[in-house]
């Protein structure tokens, strides 16, 4: 038998009796409505007038597709791109100084990047201008990975620290895998990434795949190239098994 | 006797008879405990890497205080101020005709803007280079409202919508009143803002306030300005009456 009870509504002794009495149990069941925000009561009020988020980073991202009033451009792995140098200079130190500062050059001759692909550096514009990163839908988990290893280059390169923590960000919570954490880890200490050079040890040591990652051609390479970091790893694991 | 339930924990018939037979009433209280994001449990995690939120804004504000490369000048009532052609373009489809469109005047040479304070100026810069409002702190009550009512007009002139949106907002929830409520509703008349009216005639027809409204100057320039308002409002109070 299910009775209704309603919030504040007194509940007849006779009949409770009776349900615990034929019932083998009282089932109650409560459903508890949440309000997220406080309902206001009371008088009427005025309509509200409701104010749109912020679109100065769409804008820009506009800006950055129309290329209306473009003054530099660039040519990184063959591909030419326009850009503002009020625009890069704001959101880059580094483009500040190349661009703007002492080391200014007055020409219109495009300027070459150098160790940079096209598609990472189009993915660097779109950051610099909306301050958020392109979708990456059309690039599979591995090649993902791959530009996001990329873009945290460049990120420090450009000094774009958002971007850089962005990137470590991505790499630590959605791609730390056996097979690649090594590779990682040497990118994060090779990029002066601490937080993410934390996450990489923490990963190996936490999870008890030493021996499975010291089987990777990464820490290989990570041996090699930074056998500080390696130590480190080693060191921190022997103390977790310990403890 | 107040008898502890847990959730999913059998209650003895026995005992739930008793409670019912030597007390008055059975309370039942439940403790719900609302958690807004799904709880993580079992193995440990890795340290989260935490991306700061977007600071685009804060970095345009900065280049308009630094004034890096700035390449146009404004002088308004007496006052200099300078900007980057591109950021106002981007921001304002009226600066971008101006700036970078056929009307483009290739000197550079200051740009004289008649019929706008000074301070409303550099209000309007600062909305423009990070999509905020200034602090206002220094002005009061009155001179605040007055500011809001010359950006308003500003944000109409270059086309400016969120800044249009968040000056009606404003002046809707912060500031309507009987002595201003003419005022504010012609201001809404004149530049098309659709929604600061309705709220203007609500606040009229709702709060039952035309007679004093109607002993206002606003209400007499209103009058005289926008007659067609005031016959809207009016009807609108009579209606309001009949129901």
């Amino acid at each position: 038998m299910i009775a209704p009870f309603f919030s504040g509504y007194p509940i007849r002794r006779d009949l409770l009796k009776a349900w615990t009495t034929d019932e083998d149990c009282l089932t109650i069941e409560c459903t508890v409505t949440v309000y997220k925000k406080p309902v206001k009561t009371g008088t009427k009020s005025l309509p509200k007038i409701k104010v749109p988020r912020s679109d100065i980073a769409e804008q820009f991202g506009k800006l950055l597709q129309t290329k209306d009033g473009v003054d530099v451009s660039f040519i990184v792995g063959g591909e030419t791109f326009t850009a503002h140098k009020i625009v890069l200079a704001t959101r880059s130190p580094v483009f500040k100084a190349e661009l703007l500062g002492s080391l200014r050059k007055n020409g219109t001759e495009p300027i070459t990047i150098k160790d940079l692909q096209p598609a990472v550096f189009r993915a660097l514009l779109h950051f610099i201008y909306t301050d958020s990163l392109p979708a990456m839908d059309d690039l599979n988990g591995v090649d993902r990975c791959e530009m996001i290893r990329h873009l945290l280059v460049a990120a420090d390169r450009y000094a774009l620290e958002r971007l850089n923590l962005m990137c470590q960000s991505m790499l630590c919570e959605e791609d730390l895998q056996v097979h690649n954490v090594a590779t990682t880890l040497a990118l994060a200490d090779q990029h002066g990434c601490g937080m993410l050079k934390d996450a990489c040890i923490e990963f190996i040591t936490c999870s008890n795949v030493m021996e499975a990652v010291a089987a990777t051609k990464g820490y290989k390479n990570l041996k090699r190239s930074c056998p500080s970091v390696v130590i480190e790893a080693l060191e921190k694991t022997s103390k977790t098994r310990r403890e």
